[in-house]
């Protein structure tokens, strides 16, 4: 029997010819990643332990992206431990603020992840860079001061699930949408401890910011990582980025999967994530017509040049509606740059949004847009689990860029207008 | 004896045709500001008094800019009672983030404050307006909240103290070079509840935005209000913003002041105040080469599009060190989009600066660059008190936005090239 693309790429990563599921690895690792949360535990925990050198400086990484600019003294002090050790161990990939950008938009972007290498990041969201064709999975700090010290993690095996996506995408329908969808028919522990393969021509046609979004969101369903195979698009992102060989897997015909999923793209219209849980998906027309207090563009998940160029599209010459605060985060410097020159942040400052440095700010309820209690943010983030945003009897509502954009210039949940049913009567109208 | 400026706005809005310092008034209020710190507490005073209406909903002002975007739970919750409010009492002046500004920069800019009028703020630095030639000063929660029922204030005229700028202003010497260099000279309480006027050809030269500098630190001498009479800079700076009829006063010849500082701007060079007040100043070429970690530019003091424009100047094609964060916060939502027309934010953004959104945020230690441990700051912002910006062993020293970007480049006090002279053997090389 063949392997999966995961396996492969794991089974190269511990000297091995052929790895199963289930099966315990110690693995090497390409990348090891921390945050301003996560990093300043597993620092602690290595110079506990009286290590005196990191296993390699040009492969960890470091990136103050969640509570920065500092918004209190203990955040600052959690930043100052990530550059003390920076310096300290001459850490090549360390990003202070005004150089940064979050650090699952920022790694690939600086050619930091290849195809094919194995990646760990003390965050839950370092599954994005599955979108490269690498294995890339969040582990907690400990984990992460082990791997500072040896370059190893220890993993089991994860079986593989196959999600198929058929035909074309509709208009207006993103890799927002397409995650959102899988996960409102799996379920939140729908993959637990399984890696997400994305396949088919939907997918093949996606370009490489929706495919990050996508594999972003696999830990939403439990899943352990999620991948999908490169192509001539990933090679194009990487070219110019990634400076190093690299190697770029595919999953044999004949390899394993636990389940199969096959969706027909043409069927999917843009979703919305209703409280509590990522699961809760909608068709957006079923919902349009909910008020909302706050509209946040931005994250790892959603803050990308093409994510602000859908927004700008949209509005352009419009204003967010007067009840609504509308806060736009460009994931990294280099995406507030573009946007600076493509005229999109001009765009937003007329249209009267709040344009953030950025940081991952509000989707974590870090700062730059925390929910008072009872109002509603409609938001391009991952999680709207119960306060993540703010008060526990605040509510938060999961779409693509598009769909924010449009509910921002009406005050209420809407579609993107080109694609409004008869069918849907409440809609708002921008 | 004729009256200061300060006697006449004061008798004008008591319906005294004279009043002397040391008199106690019941004045009528043009404006009241309050803030997301402030105007809760007022809010909730007035509400436990019972009082259903304000006294006129096109007087009262509140602006969220202090915590804002919400960095957390409470001041979500703070803004949402200024939210909520201004739409109860349909107030005409409240500004939601995105629309808004540090208030400070804002009123003036909207037009809300007009020469000759008389201000109160729930805000220390409401002495701003002073520099359109009004009556402004700085008011607690409790007589906002009586102001807002009853649109009065009660007030003991203060006594005035002229400083009179002889001559004309170097090169790089700025307003803020002229207050820090006024507070050096008499101390944090050299004009306790004394109306500051400053006048003389140097401060005539001074565009509106250096003069707003000026009468924002009059506070940081103890001042009840610093004021500058209008004239045709005045008059050019309100034409278009102010829709309504005002009165342009001015001192009389032979009014009393109780004492008056007669300074040679010539010899004002650009002055660095040192930790841990205001009045700790020194000539940059003191203190050049002193390491600093973050620079601020920004704040009611100097956030400012004169402000914007200089650093820019100074910072284009250069990089901020890489030791050292750059923070610049433009004060309004006007101000950020002119700085884009202009093409600055461009050259922030390649210099490596993180740019804001508007927010008091770091100046009062608030959010967005708050300072760890034994860290450094330089700042264009008005306070330099121990732990202000952050941790209570950081150190804050104020500047000008010249010296601000000069010494961002360089990670070290540094004065803008132009003006290097031979003495001073430490200055570092930008």
């Amino acid at each position: 029997m063949g392997m999966t693309i995961t396996e492969k790429i794991i089974a190269a990563h511990c000297g091995e010819r052929e790895v199963r599921p289930g099966q315990f690895v110690y693995a090497n690792v390409d990348v090891c990643l921390g945050n301003d949360i996560t990093a300043p535990i597993a620092i602690e925990e290595f110079e506990k332990a009286g290590i005196k050198k990191v296993f390699d400086p040009e492969k960890i990484v470091l990136v103050p992206d969640h509570f920065t600019p500092n918004k209190d003294i203990q955040s600052a002090q959690q930043s100052k431990s990530l550059r003390v050790f920076a310096e300290k161990h001459h850490l090549k990939h360390y990003f202070e603020i005004g150089r940064m950008g979050i650090e699952h938009a920022l790694l690939p972007e600086q050619g930091i992840v290849a195809p094919g290498e194995l990646v760990i990041g003390a965050d839950s969201h370092t599954c994005t860079y599955g979108a490269l064709g690498a294995f890339s999975t969040g582990i907690g700090s400990t984990d992460l001061a082990a791997c500072f010290a040896t370059g190893k993690v220890w993993l089991k095996v994860p079986e593989s699930i196959k999600f198929v996506f058929h035909g074309k995408a509709r208009n207006w329908t993103s890799g927002k949408d397409f995650i959102l969808y899988t996960i409102g028919k799996i379920g939140v522990d729908g993959a637990l401890y399984k890696a997400m393969e994305f396949t088919g021509t939907a997918i093949s046609d996606l370009p490489m910011d929706d495919r990050f979004t996508i594999c972003n969101m696999a830990i939403e369903a439990g899943a352990k990582s999620g991948i999908i195979a490169p192509d001539k698009i990933t090679e194009n992102y990487v070219a110019g980025r990634v400076k190093r060989e690299y190697v770029a897997y595919h999953s044999d015909p004949d390899s394993h999967y636990s389940k199969v999923y096959e969706f027909n793209a043409e069927e999917i219209v843009p979703q919305v994530a209703l409280p509590s849980l990522p699961e809760n998906t909608k068709s957006v027309y079923d919902v349009c017509g909910i008020k909302i207090d706050q509209v946040v563009i931005g994250s790892c998940t959603n803050g990308r040049i093409s994510d602000l160029r859908i927004a700008a599209k949209i509005l352009k010459g419009k204003k967010a509606h007067p009840s609504l605060r509308l806060i736009i985060i460009p994931a990294t410097q280099e995406i507030y740059k573009q946007a600076l020159k493509e005229g999109l942040i001009e765009i937003f400052i007329d249209a009267e949004a709040v344009v953030s440095t950025p940081t991952c700010g509000p989707c974590l309820g870090g700062h730059m847009g925390i929910l008072a209690e009872g109002e509603r943010a409609l938001t391009t983030t991952n999680r709207n689990f119960v306060g993540r945003m703010g008060h526990p009897k605040s509510e938060i509502y999961l779409c693509s860029p598009a769909v924010a954009a449009a509910s921002a210039i009406t005050g209420k949940i809407t579609p993107p207008s080109e694609m409004r049913p008869e069918s849907c009567t409440k809609i708002p109208s921008i």
